[in-house]
């Protein structure tokens, strides 16, 4: 995730970190060397002028804006979505925090234990998600006894919050009833990773992706024959232009659509579990904190 | 459910599977074979020269892309709801799982007897939507003495939560509220039930399909003559390319709206299923987990 | 509601039940011959040339399009909205006919009443919609004593749940607590009962009707004035072609707004209702269940 | 809000009350009365010709009508969601007064001042979203003992809730736990109630409605420059038709925007009212009940 | 947040305060500038006279506006969830004051110490989004052997829930399930402050701003050379017209989207706060309160 003070709106037109340009550059030099060829030639191919009006390109034009536009939407929603569940991540364990000192009556390693568990459930969802090593984190914040379990699962924080419910039942309540409220920050706990699962496991239909990706190439490689018989020269700057938009935005939506990577506008997961670790920790009144995650040239992982 | 590593962005101009080309291909040709006759005499009709100009495509097509993109919404939001209420029949199993270990006081084969009635209501889901038989299944999950009557129900799940209701009322707790936690989630099963039937049985107001049907083919078929007067030898070309994008969005439109069957880019109920059948096992201590379902060319059902 | 299996893309073109053409036949009749006198004379009146030129048009038309994109969401949502509230009534009632299994201590005969109380809740709720007569349902399904304060009460369905809130009072549970559990799902079909009736009793602001209304047949009559001078001859047939769109998409939204109706692509209460008598009473264990209503030329109430 | 039968198609065309044609008349005498003055002279000004060509308005228009679509949602929403917190307050009366029945071991007297209170809460809404004096109707409703305290409150609705909560606590219950489901219709009684506030005091960023206000104003201003060239004598007619449709857009998302007001297409804070009085006294056994508000020439305040 | 009373529709045209002109007053000028320039040479740059004509600005200017669309609705979106959260905050803060007085059995001091306590949680969530020194809210309201852990604490809002967390353990319930409830409104203060951390360290992912940006002012850039062929002089009007358009909807989208910070259109969080401690006080039985802020020429912070 890029994450920068606002630029001024120059320095905003000649910025390049985060604005996918590295990744459309290929395509855009082809279709803008295309436009220079035929513009170059006057659209005659074979000795034939070519000439598609710019009429149809109007039509196909907005419709295919609308189209990347619902694309977009769909994109930002699963972005948004993936977010708004690393929040309800974060709420639930500070819920859990709260708790497990004013519900629950247990000492202090206990519910330290507790704590650690719950942090690392976190970061196994991170790692999960990133298809990344999850065993020193869980070395780290696991009881040794629960290690082999979690280690050898194939959905570790599921079984995290297994552990998590038995640890559960063995604490003491004034009244036993007051676990259901905790059993619930558990069970949305759950939900969250259920969710993550789901974004992660399900891509958009496939065919969305294909249809727009060749309805925006197709587009702009037969512009140049549109414009060229109006427009004359300046038809490659033109074409750039209007290349550049529709296929940054497709490659912005095909970037975000999984915001679990580790690309430019993805989520910022690791800064995200220092964080929780962090709030969870002060909760319980721990002191010696761990340092928030710095950007790095504006880039938060 | 297609299911494929981000391709290049060239590969991704020619491929096939998934990309709804298939099914449009006979309209396809027809439409291209109409505009290339319109061509060929030049839009002459009985010696009659039909010329309807662009300008009420550049109109029409415009509010047929907005239509289009309005009933993509609607087939996209009834999809990735499927998807939701899938993910959300996960979590209830998965917090079950966890629940029947931590809040009730039971034996091992209870506990496991309970755990397999889910796993068991999965897989009645999933054969109640696709009607598939479910006979094979419930044999292999449920206790000898449920089949009879869950067998011959109309609907299944809805009987096999009865049943895990009967069995809920058998199991001791330490404190008798805690039922109420779990009968809780069986609440939920029972609405993911109800929200897939909704979306099953319900389609998109039939009005909407003939509509926007109509209007798309109408459109293609007269595109030839507003384009022939001013574009002429490549207007099969364009028609070809303004009836692909139409064509292919309101085909991939009609796929998703009823997201549980077997096209392209329909949900993956097999894969779903046995993924949650292994982490419930899992969350229950089992070891011996069955396999992942694998994706056949890159098709996951 | 229409209910049929997917059509042939050809057939679908000449399709006539449910496709709202009936409706606006009129309409589309009179435009198009205004189009057609217009076309005769040339666009002049008392010896005066009108041309539009079709520019205002390209303009109006698509925000024509925008505006009509919107209210037919608005519509849409409504209606989805409605579905969305009668499967929430659909799972409510499967979860009080599983609860009063599995949490209440009591007899065959009591929970019988029960469940038939609520499925009188759910006819009368749509007697209600539909303001058609709910005696005979009543009288079928609840105890004869409740009959006369039901009949005489103006909002029929709120007094069945007083009364069976009243019933649930009654019942013994083996922890009283547990009555909230089957209270809350009383208190939803409360909470889908009172959005029906939001959704019958509030229209779309009726200004939207009117501007849009407006709008859509100004412009249709307008519109021969715009082509006549480019397009010629085929005038009217674009203008047929465009005003069927607009006026076929209008009168779709006019009639699913009100999603309660007895019209084409109205839901289907009827049939909705009968489905959950029979699943709440196949949960009970009874064996003779209603016939599903079927559809009429395709056609469900 | 305006209630009445769906109207003829073409009656719609002419009708009046409700249409916001009343509120945009004079800017739309202007727009047109300009345009035809530019008509009159040409496009002429100060000796000098200004025709801006249709172009830009073409431009322009689509993206006015875009921005437009979004505020018209934006709006809507507002609206929208109003109507379902007033919805939500009659299923929470409702609800609570189902509950004093079967929940709470009480007698008729306080049974009825505990719904009289609910009532009074609805009341006081309605009257502090209007600005209008509460005192008759909180005079008619509350125990005389609590109508100091109540009166002098800057958030009226506010405080009858922590009344109602002192007498939750004095009602006795077979189960004390149960006070929890009454205590939770109040919650969410104060949640509609903040959220009715919430809307009441945030308009729309002001910006929104100037940038939008502008632009329309301006559009409608320069476009008979626009069009005089190509258009000629008819141009004040087109110029009149499209500063309607977006005046009177404009203008009705202004309306409903702030959707507790008193004009036209506002909710019916009044009828709702008295709705809900009703239905809670006949769900307490009264027959005596108010006779619903009834519309005045179509229009419910 | 601009708070006024509807505006005569002439004055809104002239307005200042709110409307983002001051903020883009530079780019406007450049770019009318610079079509000034264009208009001046007709279009020649260094002898060579470029003319795009309007046809590719009619199609990337809808496109363009399509997607500001999109951008706006987005940021809108974050604005008005920032809205809804502090107006659950305000829900909970008075469902807590209302649930210590009538759930809890507590002194009268224990009650205002815990109704201050949710007032400090208020104000340390204001000054946490708007990064300013909370201490002397903290010392007004909190009590003083709270102060030292919670001043030093990074995240204070989410300490003081742990320090009311302790208070509520403290508290005598008649039914010690009843602690629930109230920890339960804890959740969901919880949930708000965790909502509001998301939305003001998440921004919108980067590259959004950049295309969006870079197109909207390309396109200003370039505009002149389309129009200065057809349009002639009163080119340098139309782009400053389209300018202004496209970049206050841009400027303001940039604002909203962070909405805490202490511009024109962001949330007037102090007058919230102000707000929810009047509320809560008045409440509690106090009648000596604060005065609501006012506005400063409209303008609430």
């Amino acid at each position: 995730m890029i994450v920068r003070p606002r630029l001024h709106w120059l320095r905003m037109l000649f910025v390049w970190r985060g604005s996918v340009l590295g990744r459309i550059l290929p395509q855009l030099a082809l279709t803008t060397g295309l436009a220079a060829a035929v513009t170059a030639v006057d659209g005659v191919v074979f000795g034939f002028r070519i000439n598609l009006t710019v009429a149809p390109f109007t039509l196909l034009g907005i419709a295919l804006a609308i189209f990347l536009g619902f694309r977009n939407s769909v994109s930002y929603d699963r972005w948004w979505e993936a977010r708004k569940l690393w929040g309800a991540v974060l709420n639930d364990a500070r819920s859990l925090a709260r708790q497990v000192q004013s519900l629950a009556d247990t000492d202090e390693a206990t519910r330290r234990r507790f704590a650690l568990g719950v942090i690392a459930f976190v970061h196994a969802l991170k790692h999960q998600l990133r298809e990344t090593p999850a065993e020193t984190d869980l070395a780290r914040l696991l009881p040794p006894e629960w290690l082999p379990r979690v280690a050898a699962a194939r959905y570790k924080p599921a079984v995290i919050l297994v552990m998590l419910g038995g640890l559960l039942r063995g604490l003491r309540f004034e009244e036993p009833v007051r676990i259901l409220a905790m059993d619930g920050h558990l069970g949305r706990l759950n939900e969250s990773l259920g969710g993550c699962e789901r974004i992660a496991s399900t891509p958009i239909p496939f065919a969305y992706s294909v249809i727009l990706h060749r309805t925006a190439y197709l587009y702009s490689f037969l512009l140049p024959f549109g414009l060229v018989g109006t427009v004359g020269a300046p038809t490659p700057l033109i074409v750039a232009f209007v290349s550049y938009t529709f296929f940054a935005l497709e490659a912005l939506a095909e970037e975000i659509q999984d915001p679990f990577g580790m690309e430019h506008n993805d989520l910022a997961l690791d800064a995200m579990s220092v964080m929780i670790e962090t709030t969870v920790l002060e909760m319980l009144g721990e002191t010696r904190l761990p340092d928030p995650v710095a950007a790095d040239h504006f880039l938060l992982r």
